[in-house]
């Protein structure tokens, strides 16, 4: 950054001063370069290793992510095998097209590497006991797999007779020739498919070898043979590129460099920058280092290791290694792998079953094998978790008994080990509170409230679809609501299976252990409906198809019927067949302390969504401060209910309505009292009548039947009447507020249920905070007539039974227009509760239980970052929000807003929450922790 | 409200002229009052009449509507009954609870009153020839029968036997004391029903009488039934009262003026002031006019007249009398009345079939028997509209053989004659062009493009429904576009009726003269189709039961069986049994020559929305000055190209849908070559495949049978297809761009089509603008792909071609997200068009066609002014077009904006696009000379 501040200040200076500030500039930007005097050329080439290093790891931006890093254990006396960074400023300056380099930079590269020879105490170049390299790309972020790397460099004819004599293994030798070659032949001299469809050159001419040595595997090539390939290869690239496979090691690694800065711009980088919006002017890196080898004999080895246990977080040391082997080896699987500490060796042994001789034999641990190495590695340890202040995740190779560590980070970790890390930590003094709530992931401490598979177990996978409520479950299968009932009477557990599900669907779903949809998006009913009950749900598994009538679903080939076992993994999305083992959801004492410091640390409130006195307690176990959204239509599908309610709808003349009315009075202002009571001392929004009518409709011919008997009313008739209230856009239809326009009764009779239940409850000691929520407000004057309609209400209630009662009433924002009129609409509400499903549905004019065929081809396009309706679509449906909440404090100044629906419990909205000043989000119970945690993370963020 | 300033502002002048000043300020905003000493009290009560008068038209603030235009009339020396305006300022000094006056109004009165006996050469309370008044209300605003009037005041048992005597007739003298007893009983004196439910006490003891006389008619009443009637009103006032009817004509006087000035805040006045705006700051003014009767004798007489014919326009006074009456008379219907011009009486004869002696004896002109009143009255009428510029409508009494003009007001006229008279009087030089162009209503010009029924036919209401496209057809009913294309084919005049239509229906449409539906609201899919076609269209006819089984409709017990004739009313949604005679619809000269003024005078561009050549034809010649929206899936049902439509849906594969779509493409081009021919010279917007693909599919049996056999492919797969293509919001589903962001192919083949059809009309000297537009538009990344798309498309066209081609790519601005990241999205837009009905649904969250079910209940119940798909939303969805419009001119000056949809005819909507800037406005065919007179309004409006 310094240089950039020099062009600006610096005008007096010489004209090569301001050239070469101009020059560094824009790829400076940020780095925390040590400044320089203004004659002098900025340092172009960071050298580190032998115990110091030139950098550290603030200076990402010039040494690039790898770079910093290296530098950085080398600077804390790591370690590490020397090497040197290219600075991503020089990826600037390079001229892909005449391959010129800025002046000096030969001078820099070769004082460097005479530093890394008489580290590493090899000559680069060195017949006897040559020096090899590996030159890699390393930019500001992570581009895994975007650029080129070339390994082994260094080795030719003659070295390769050094390295064969100093490994004491001449195949081992040849085969890193073979693979520099072939590396070095595709990545600098172009010898590669034209297309993705080719096969590699090299692979080519391997497979021909070996079809005409009659052998399988590569482990068969002889020393002999290899030494063949790499003339073969030579050959290839001499013929393509025109020119012979350079011999000399300098100017191999100067080629190497050039592919490698001219790899930033190849089209997958190209593409991977966009779409990650990562700017070309930052520049890549280069790494050149010393390899060391794991698999050059008995006195070498590889492993990997963790500071703590990544699936417990306990505090105990842990990691494996391999003789003579390399990093691949490890990962493949195909040697078992040792333990590091003798102690876990035979705890592992004794898992086995392997007896102590046979462990020590051929399993014996690298405290036993290497002691040195081993005491060597547990201080590097030490020194890294200490140094970080996190769990590490290590990476080391021995090298002819000499330990070296080449990679170290932040380990991944389970949820569970997140919570104890950070806690553990936070106790023995190496972060704060903050740092540790900040450690664990909010969206991560999902799976810690349900159960979860069983990762060792095996299973067969029957689908796929998307997991729209986590926890695992098994159960015998159902095909529909009624079913599922009656099995759970007779104690069966059972998964609920539908090509999608209806309100009417909840007892059904209440009675399942899990819920599987064909069709729905993340935010469909059931995904909705389950997260609110905390159930596994998995939905749009487009691939099946479902057969109400055969009482079977197909999918990808296999046929499951009604009552045969499927397990579901509500997190991942995936159904296995038959019943695969679960484990239970823990919450330890660690978790319970993270969130009070996480509640410590938020400004912004949480709530829930809950329609049942059930949920609401909870959601208030989950730490929830109240309902932010209580839907009274769920109630009307309990038991009969929804009589009274088909009824109400059918009614032709008011008094009829009023009638069927006055049925539901008394379970509403039952339903409420529950939840008042559960929520003593909260406060409990309350949502009026949102849905379109013939959503409660009868379906069949049978239920008209039903009602018509149960009505008096004739069934033709009732059926035109339900034939009336179909809509061609139910989601933009009569529903909300509107239902109150046309049938003010309607909310009358529940604004009289809400406050009998909180002056019932109220006279028994419960405090009661009621605010009465009205739908789909489109514009002031709709608010105004219905907030004068529920106050009126209200009122004479209270008066009637004499009593005093605050209550307040406020709206939801959830139709665009409302959103952008919100100062007009302040003025007749104590509060705003964004519907951000709704709102998202509008204002991006998108209807959730259509938008599963086209969303995802968006999101795998890029044309969106994200589904709009898992996370707030922040440019446009939140400045929606934005606009809202400022238009509607700009009339109220005090004005409480909120937001309820599926985005409250998505970490990255919750954090946009906080960022525009809403006072609380409300979501299902089972997110209430993560919606903590990530209020904890917002308001901490800087 | 005064006294509260006077304390605020004026702490140093003397007290009287600090209150007089400040309590006069507020309410004399605007009134022309001419200015008075500080140290008198403001003027109060203004007299008229006897040739001079205080005040004059311009100071309708002050003396309310009524009052400045008695002013004005008798100021230009019209013989108007003489009378005082009491002004609106002694509403609000008036104390209603003290019933206390502003000191020194009594003297004003006083003078006035005596001033006014002068001009009557009447005494008040005179017992021989007594002065009668009405008292009045006047407010600013016209707010009809909210507010009381008493009549007669002045008659007590003395003054009415004066009364009898003066006009020889006292059973008229009685009933006018009877009159006026019950006026003041009920209005002064309290004596009303308690609630709405009750008979008035007055007409109770009206009928009791009758009962005992064993009479039926009022005018059986004699002059002593009368007498008696008065005596027992007086008796029952008093009772309810408790105290006796006033005999004092000035105690009558001060309290009718109270009684009028109490009625400004009577509840019916609060509630109509509060639906229309009106602020009770305002207050009424009280008029005190003399009374005059034309019902006092055979030298009496009443009557209205015009100064022009309001028919048809035609320079001719036309009036029509009755001797002896009174106005409610003439507009009874109960006696034949008589006209004034002998020319008009004799004309009136002729098509009577009465004989010259019979019409001379019976039916003489006001010339023949009152020529002097006569010559007066024509004489008051050339006067009045050479005052006002503009065709008076007027109302005149003859009270013993002395003319009184009563009031006069610019006349209601028919479209012809409102286009007639504006260019005529333009002509004569009474008024200039830009006034020509705003006497004539943008909407009222509607009528002249189509037939209309004829007013005097006879005609039985069959039903009545929305008027959603005007005009006039009759024709047999047909219940299926294939029976209406049939017997068109016949040659029979045929009206489709439908429950609803649907783009299939379109050939049916056009082979219909007009179109019926049961549902729907006025811009569905009947509706805009058939403004586009400029077909007569009723929709939302709800009582109407279609049953296509039967064949037959139902509506209010009616039945009509297909192919029995109906006639129907497009603009008034009347649909009537049988034949009705209609007036083919004819456009004058003068209507060319208006219109043309109309264009000189705006800003605005219009366009027309059309989709065939035929429709851009008939729009140019309507003056349409480019093409604002061309829907080219319109063209998709046309013939057989719906197979190839289909085929293209329910392609599995890109190859299968490319086949599909190449077979399209010459349909598509030649289609497009035809619009461009047609428009040469102007600009044509085309809008890429917008509506979901469902919309396309099969709907029966056979028709995926047929499909199947023409494709190939198993029907039950096509079935399934078609299946999985259903939605449940389809209105936010899968269309518009979201089709090509999954389907590019679609676009790619339509962009071919287009600018391979400019080309080919290009060679031919066609001058063509192609604008391409891509609809749906949520991202500014959205539209770079799809804009990416169309110019890599075009332009591998043009350069296959070698030729050169200007094209522009802008966007619909519909989706809220759109509208309120316009900045973001101008960015790679050319041209931004507000599809104002997809914005108005998702702005406001309604469906178009559901709304009909509850949006006129919220017109009725004032909680919306208007149907926002009728006129602009301007507080909300126009609030996103203005905000888009900012935003998009933030980043690109010179961005073209313009509306297409239904609201680009409505007149305020089309002012609206004028005052927030737009370059235009495009609206369906015939409504763009509508348009054209609306945006000349708008430029013109101050």
């Amino acid at each position: 950054m310094s240089p950039s501040i020099s062009k600006k200040k610096t005008n007096h200076k010489s004209a090569a001063a301001k050239s070469e500030a101009a020059r560094s500039a824009p790829a400076r930007k940020g780095a925390a370069t040590p400044s320089k005097k203004a004659t002098t050329s900025a340092k172009r080439v960071f050298f580190f290793g032998d115990g110091r290093a030139d950098g550290n790891a603030t200076m990402k931006n010039l040494l690039g992510g790898k770079g910093a890093n290296l530098a950085e254990m080398a600077g804390i006396g790591l370690p590490v095998p020397p090497g040197f960074t290219i600075t991503t400023e020089v990826c600037a300056a390079y001229d892909a097209k005449t391959g010129s380099y800025p002046k000096g930079l030969d001078g820099e590269v070769s004082a460097a590497l005479a530093r890394l020879e008489k580290a590493m105490g090899k000559r680069f170049g060195d017949a006897a006991n040559p020096l090899l390299v590996s030159v890699r790309s390393g930019a500001r972020a992570s581009m895994p797999g975007m650029m080129d790397t070339v390994l082994n460099l260094g080795l030719n004819d003659k070295t390769v007779e050094g390295l064969a004599k100093a490994s004491g293994n001449e195949r081992f030798a040849w085969d890193s020739y073979r693979r520099f070659v072939q590396m070095y032949g595709d990545v600098v001299m172009g010898l590669k498919p034209e297309s993705a469809k080719e096969t590699d050159p090299f692979e080519a001419i391997i497979e021909k070898k070996k079809e005409k040595l009659r052998i399988h595997l590569d482990t068969e090539l002889t020393a002999e043979h290899l030494k063949e390939l790499v003339a073969e290869f030579k050959a290839a690239v001499r013929k393509h590129a025109g020119r012979p496979f350079p011999t000399d090691p300098n100017e191999q690694l100067w080629g190497a460099i050039g592919a490698v800065f001219r790899s930033w711009t190849n089209e997958r980088a190209n593409v991977y920058r966009k779409l990650n919006n990562i700017p070309e002017s930052w520049g890549t890196a280069v790494n050149v280092q010393a390899m060391v080898f794991g698999n050059s004999g008995s006195d070498s080895a590889t492993g990997v290791a963790f500071t703590r246990d990544p699936s417990t977080g306990e505090k105990r040391f842990f990691g494996e290694f391999l003789v003579n082997a390399q990093g691949e080896d490890v990962v493949a699987g195909t040697r078992t792998p040792q333990q590091i500490l003798k102690v876990s060796s035979q705890a592992w042994a004794r898992e086995n079953e392997i007896n102590e001789k046979t462990r020590a034999a051929r399993f014996p641990s690298l405290e036993e094998v290497m002691p040195e190495c081993s005491k060597q590695l547990l201080k590097a340890a030490a020194t890294l978790e200490n140094h970080y202040r996190d769990m590490q995740d290590l990476e080391f190779t021995i090298e002819n008994g000499r330990l070296w560590m080449l990679q170290t980070r932040n380990g991944k970790r389970t949820a569970t080990s997140a919570v104890r890390i950070a806690v553990e930590m936070e106790k023995e003094g190496l972060i704060d509170r903050n740092t540790a709530v900040l450690r664990v992931a909010p969206e991560q401490i999902d799976q810690l409230l349900h159960p979860t598979i069983d990762a060792k177990a095996p299973k067969t996978l029957f689908a796929k679809g998307l997991g729209a409520s986590p926890g695992a479950a098994s159960g015998r299968v159902v095909f529909s609501a009624e079913d599922a009932v009656a099995a759970n009477a007779n104690g069966d557990k059972v998964i609920l299976v539908r090509i999608e599900t209806s309100p009417e669907d909840i007892a059904g779903m209440d009675a399942s252990l899990g819920i599987l949809t064909a069709k729905g998006g993340r935010t469909s009913h059931a995904a909705v409906v389950a997260r609110g009950m905390g159930k596994c749900c998995v939905v749009g598994c487009e691939v099946l198809r479902v057969d109400y009538k055969a009482e079977h679903m197909t999918a990808n080939g296999k046929t499951i019927k009604a009552g045969e076992w499927i397990t579901m993994d509500g997190a991942t999305g995936a159904v296995y067949v038959g019943q695969v083992p679960t484990n239970a959801a823990k919450l330890s004492g660690d978790f319970a302390k993270l969130m009070k410091w996480a509640d410590q640390a938020r400004r912004l409130h949480v709530r829930t969504n809950a329609d049942t006195p059930h949920d609401a307690e909870v959601a208030r176990a989950f730490g929830a401060e109240g309902i932010g959204l209580c839907r009274t239509e769920h109630m009307f599908f309990l038991g009969d209910r929804i009589d009274a309610v088909r009824e109400m709808i059918l009614a032709t003349t008011l008094e009829a309505r009023e009638t069927a009315l006055a049925k539901l009075l008394p379970y509403q202002r039952k339903d409420f009292a529950g939840i008042f009571k559960a929520m003593n001392g909260l406060p409990v929004t309350i949502r009026l009548l949102d849905p379109p009518l013939h959503e409660f409709l009868p379906h069949t011919d049978a239920e008209y039947a039903d009602l018509a008997q149960k009505t008096g009313i004739k069934k033709s008739t009732l059926e035109q009447t339900g034939a009336a209230l179909h809509e061609f856009n139910p989601m933009l239809g009569h529903r909300g507020c509107r239902l109150a326009i046309t049938y003010p009764e309607i909310y009358a009779m529940q604004t009289r249920a809400i406050i009998e239940a909180a002056l019932e409850v109220a006279a028994k000691g419960v405090k009661v905070h009621p605010e009465i929520m009205i739908p789909l407000v489109a514009t002031a004057r709709e608010l105004a007539t219905l907030r004068k309609l529920v106050t009126d209400t209200a009122d004479a209630v209270l008066a009637k039974k004499k009593k005093k009662l605050s209550y307040t009433v406020g709206t939801m924002i959830e139709v665009p227009r409302a959103a952008i009129t919100a100062d007009e609409i302040a003025g007749c509400a104590d509060f705003f509760s964004f519907g951000t499903n709704d709102l998202t549905q509008m204002g991006f004019g998108l209807s959730r239980d259509d938008a599963g065929r086209f969303l995802p081809e968006y999101v795998n396009r890029g044309v969106i970052d994200d589904d709009p309706f898992v996370t707030i679509d922040q440019g446009g449906v939140g400045l929606l929000i934005k606009i809202a909440a400022e238009k509607g404090r700009s009339i109220k100044p005090g004005l409480k807003l909120g937001i309820c629906g599926e985005h409250g419990g998505d970490p990255r909205s919750v954090a946009f929450c906080h960022k525009i000043g809403l006072d609380y989000v409300s979501c299902s119970p089972y997110r209430v922790p993560v919606a903590r945690l990530a209020a904890a993370h917002a308001a901490l963020a800087k």
